[in-house]
């Protein structure tokens, strides 16, 4: 039998007990032996669940107990997580978690500790929700040079984009309605601001690159200052616009970003609407593969834990890949970026004529003129908008 | 050094030599070790290739070189290709491969020998080509219990669809041009007829539900017989017409088939266009995850092949799934099947109401009535629709 303990019983780790107790014979067959929850740290008690008498308010209970070889680690928030799982790493306990702040934050001391323990620290979870992701990019696609990858990463923001999208509602309005929906938190900050993203990008771009970015270093632009006006003129010239986590491999120094971006109709990305998440990979020999489904959600989310906690309990003998920490000198300068962008200026279009030479006209009305630029260097396009009133710019994908 | 040998220098053996070498590095940092190509077995030489002198032209100096730990088996069909993998499994060799009428038909005897043999056999690019599906199915799904599984597995015939879709082109035509751009071949039964995507379907089925029904007992119905007329009456309708292999649990009991199937706007599979493949899968915890990109082609195909190399060359103790012979008692009755239906008749819409009572009309014109049925029991549609002139009746997704 194989003991674990779950470290937080809110949405998360209610459902991996649940998802742990429904599949108990799916489970069992995969791992070869049955799985059993011993403990759940809480604050809380909770009398009415079936699993109270697991409950117990001390953690050193949990790490002092041999039988227990994996936790799920199901808190939140940095602190106590992180010290938690170095903990129990230490004690050479595996930890799986669907905390995109430890991963991105300390991912990388965590695997090392991993390794040096004998454990392994897994956190599909972390990213997508339930879409199996992060497994297939190390695995799968091991085999690839990646280039790129584009998220929608973000199930919130994605949410609030489409309703602004395809029912003309404003920014405001429809955070208002996720919130009554459960989708957005009465503080939503981190979800609306990107901050969310970019955690889950990094994350990505430390698999695909080997390398981890502190999420404090990504340039990361939410969706708040989206207006309806430019969710129009985008449909208008066959754009969605969706908040996309990039990382790209610019000459091999890494690029990564969080922003609203024009995704044409012609990208599946665009397509993936409501609470979905989508990932798009492109590696040298595969081309584009696409995961999407449900990136947040108590089952889904707990689906994902419990894959990582039959992969370990199956193979506890494998070995974490490792992240080093991403130095100045791995990272390309955003300046140098090019691409093509849309831009929204009250300037109106002789100016953009001047300024601009070429370009894409899309709409002119109200005062406002809108248009697609031709493929230019991110430091060489500050440098023209400077000289417009600029509205709106947002890259193109 | 890991020394694999490649059976059959064809598009996907050679696309693998390529991978292999193009992404050395890469692939040496997830192996922890070289993977090099020690043999290339064809019936031809290739005194051109940079890899020429690895070509040999008889299997047995592969089988009795101890050295060679993998082989990678693109040769494509049952025979040799099957024989040459029972050997090397026998020899305690590990087998890739992305043969999937040897995986389809004969899959669960070489599963089973890898595991007497203490090797393994792996086969990610016999489904989706570049695709990374069968590895997140068997492990990043493993918590749930899958539902059903509905996937457009076959390029070809989807580049056809679209054809049709898109640009208003007939079967024939649209065939002639795929096989003028190389995407079908002079002989495309086994693409158009739904010979290919069954062999899929049937390797989906059996990770999900670990035992393995032949193609034979699939009920297997390609797109030659799609009118054109089908197609506008399903976009009109909000429907795109798609070739779907389809895996369902049915009470405990695994029902599979292909067939073209209308499938709503609203389901992202109706938006997997051209030669893109995309796999939908529904777990009782995950819900719906898509998985999407080029279903086949040289360096994708490769793309998955190497990656099992490097899963086997850096964890080759690992343990495959094992399938068992799906008897007669597995499979449920497809009369037993309930869906709704698309129907086009020469009846009328008269007859059309006292056969089926209540419809969804689609379009009444040229002396053809379309409609969709309500749901219903595929034994009780069949008694109805005897009572009428039917002209296309195709299931609704």
């Amino acid at each position: 039998m194989i003991n674990i303990a779950i470290l937080g019983f809110g949405v998360v780790g209610s459902g991996v007990a649940e998802v742990l107790t429904m599949n108990k014979e799916i489970i069992k067959e995969h791992v070869g032996d049955e799985v059993n929850v011993k403990y759940i740290l809480d604050l809380r008690d909770f009398p009415d669940s079936p699993f109270a008498d697991k409950v117990v308010h001390d953690y050193n209970i949990i790490l002092n107990d041999d039988e227990v070889s994996i936790v799920a680690e199901a808190m939140g928030g940095l602190h106590p997580a992180f010290d938690f799982s170095e903990q129990a790493l230490k004690k050479g306990k595996s930890v799986v978690t669907s905390n995109k702040e430890v991963v991105a934050e300390k991912g990388d001391e965590l695997l090392k500790l991993a390794a040096e323990n004998n454990a392994r620290y897994l956190f599909e979870a972390s990213v997508g929700g339930g879409i199996p992701v992060l497994r297939p990019l190390g695995t799968c696609l091991a085999a690839n040079k990646i280039n790129e990858i584009n998220g929608i990463l973000n199930g919130t923001t994605n949410y609030i984009l489409t309703q602004m999208i395809d029912f003309g509602k404003t920014f405001e309005v429809a955070l208002k309605e996720a919130q009554q929906k459960g989708y957005a938190e009465a503080n939503p900050t981190a979800d609306v601001e990107g901050i969310d993203a970019c955690r889950k990008i990094c994350i990505l771009a430390a698999i695909a690159f080997g390398k981890l970015i502190n999420p404090s270093e990504v340039s990361t632009q939410g969706i708040s200052k989206i207006r309806l006006e430019d969710v129009k003129n985008a449909a208008e010239a066959g754009y969605s616009i969706k908040l996309i986590g990039q990382a790209k491999d610019v000459n091999g120094k890494m690029a990564v970003s969080v922003a609203p971006r024009l995704v044409p109709y012609t990208n599946l990305l665009s397509k993936v609407d409501d609470v979905f998440n989508g990932v798009m990979v492109n590696g040298n020999a595969v081309d584009d593969v696409i995961f999407i489904g449900r990136g947040a959600g108590m089952m889904p989310t707990a689906s994902a834990v419990v894959a990582d906690i039959v992969d370990i309990a199956g193979r506890p003998e494998l070995k974490n890949q490792q992240w080093a920490k991403a130095e100045r000198n791995d990272l390309a300068c955003a300046c140098e970026k090019v691409a093509k962008y849309y831009v929204c200026t009250k300037s109106g279009e002789n100016a953009v004529k001047e300024v601009f030479g070429e370009y894409k006209a899309l709409s002119d009305k109200d005062g406002e003129f809108a248009f697609i630029t031709n493929e230019i260097k991110k430091a060489d396009l500050d440098k023209l908008l400077e000289k417009l009133d600029v509205l709106s710019c947002l890259e193109i994908l």
